[in-house]
């Protein structure tokens, strides 16, 4: 089977899919000064143009890991997530504190879906 | 293929199945008062009826992350680990600290397994 | 379909593969003095044997997750990575900070592979 690389960058791809199965690199915001609520909703948004390149939508998630920096941020967080997920088709989900790369960013979503 | 979600809450899947994978959301412990071994079991007790759901038990893990809130309790983790497992059949896996999303929870576990 | 262990040990195991997946533990450094250039790059090196053990290698990896001890130490890691990836075969990755459970350990480097 091929392996399909979506966004192939300097260092990592943004999405790579193989088979059935559609492997989400870890997505972080475009604009670090953002709070919270935007930045998830921007991540889930890049995830939504990854997954299409794919040929999956959210519909199909099996899967997500959020990472975020203060779990004080834990409700806008869910904000953003409850008003993006399927919620006929809710993946298995993980949400754990950790800094992450650059500074300003506040959450970090990786995922697994199908297509 | 199907995909067959388990347990389908308000905002995550306790796990999602789809074709020979099921996928298991973090796991954290009913009791949040309970110390890391008790929760750990508590954890691992909720996996086996998740995989169950799913046409799959722990013998059939293929990788599991564990995060924990304080690597010194690493060895209480471990004892409830140790005595669960199956040890003809070992997974692969992680550990590492996270603070969680409830201040109570000292462990959280995710993985994959095979049906 | 059967559930393929590599070098399991007392508690886990270095990788599993099953169909045409491969699950990799997350790996460590043998020598926790080393710096973080030297300690990615052994992990790397044990993910290229523990690949080949399951008949993958690294061009064929899907996603990778990295747990660093201090994002102060990123771009000795991304140094080591840069060198050791095939940048025609780039993977899905996350990078988070999480403190490991040896505390000599700089990085932990977990995946999963085609094969």
């Amino acid at each position: 089977m091929t392996i399909e690389r979506i966004e192939p960058g300097a260092r990592l791809s943004e999405a790579v899919a193989y088979g059935n199965l559609v492997f989400l690199a870890g997505h972080v915001a475009e604009d670090t000064s953002a709070g919270m609520y935007e930045q998830a909703a921007d991540c889930l948004r890049q995830i939504d143009a990854h997954l299409a390149a794919a040929g999956s939508d959210k519909s199909k998630l099996l899967t997500i890991q959020i990472w975020i920096t203060d779990m004080a941020l834990f409700p806008e967080l869910n904000r953003a997530w409850d008003e993006w997920v399927d919620k006929a088709n809710l993946p298995a989900r993980a949400t754990v504190e950790s800094r992450l790369a650059n500074p300003g960013w506040l959450v970090e979503i990786a995922g697994v879906a199908a297509r």
